[in-house]
């Protein structure tokens, strides 16, 4: 089995439970492409979720990112112990999105066994995510950076 | 006639011009309250926009405080030589929102003012909107911090 394989049933997790988890995501069309320890990478098509001008409208692009810190999580974070939440996100929006964007975002191994070891003492840990948001040929549409928080079920 | 009967036209104009304008806010039950010059406010339903912690997913939040740029801008700036455009935004979740939430901006008389000279000046011109988003008990549950851009069409 390759590394690929291996990761694939993070991915299909994500998308599995997106409807569910986060029914107006789910509706907007936004999936995960990638999502293994370490990275997450998603997709949202411009059909339905353009504005007046045809570009893909703020709140979706928003969206596509803001879901990467749940997803990363489930694959990198012992999510049956802890839940992720956002607490703040800056997006800065770059160029007008024409088609399809693609957002994707990387944790460091080092900020993962800080969170981690930092969640296990405390019962949370904040972890940060900077994540870049493409269209269709590459070019970055916007950025987010968001701060978000590893909780204990209940608390 | 009224302050309020004045007021109505730019409120309706938004509400009417949603479906159309930003197709994804309004299946989200987004709407304006009241829009006048200097003041903007919305209201969103929980209804299909919470997560699977039954709280308003964050995406939302986020549409019903970045539409107030638009709407302000509707009542408040020429928006038949300029269209507004968000070109940054802030959002610090504060509270988990349980219930419908309302989101308002105001700005000062001096900044319209400003803006306005600006715009004329240079053909665009940068102006700030921070939100405050509320639930049905009047909780701040997330604060919003955005700026946006006045622009010349076709420029």
């Amino acid at each position: 089995m390759s590394d690929t394989d291996e990761a694939q049933p993070f991915t299909e997790m994500v998308n599995a439970g997106l409807e569910f988890t986060i029914p107006v995501a789910h509706g907007m069309g936004v999936r995960a492409i990638e999502v293994r320890p370490g990275f997450a990478a998603t997709e949202v098509p411009i059909e339905g979720n353009g504005n007046h001008f045809g570009v893909m409208y703020a709140g979706v692009l928003f969206t596509v990112a803001e879901i990467l810190g749940g997803a990363i999580s489930i694959a990198t974070f012992d999510t049956s112990t802890y839940y992720p939440l956002v607490r703040d996100l800056q997006i800065a929006f770059r160029k007008p999105a024409k088609t399809n964007v693609r957002a994707s975002a990387t944790l460091a191994e080092d900020t993962i066994a800080t969170v981690t070891r930092e969640a296990a003492a405390h019962g949370k840990a904040d972890f940060v995510l900077d994540a870049e948001l493409t269209d269709a040929d590459g070019v970055v549409v916007a950025t987010t950076h968001g701060l978000y928080q590893l909780r204990t079920y209940g608390s």
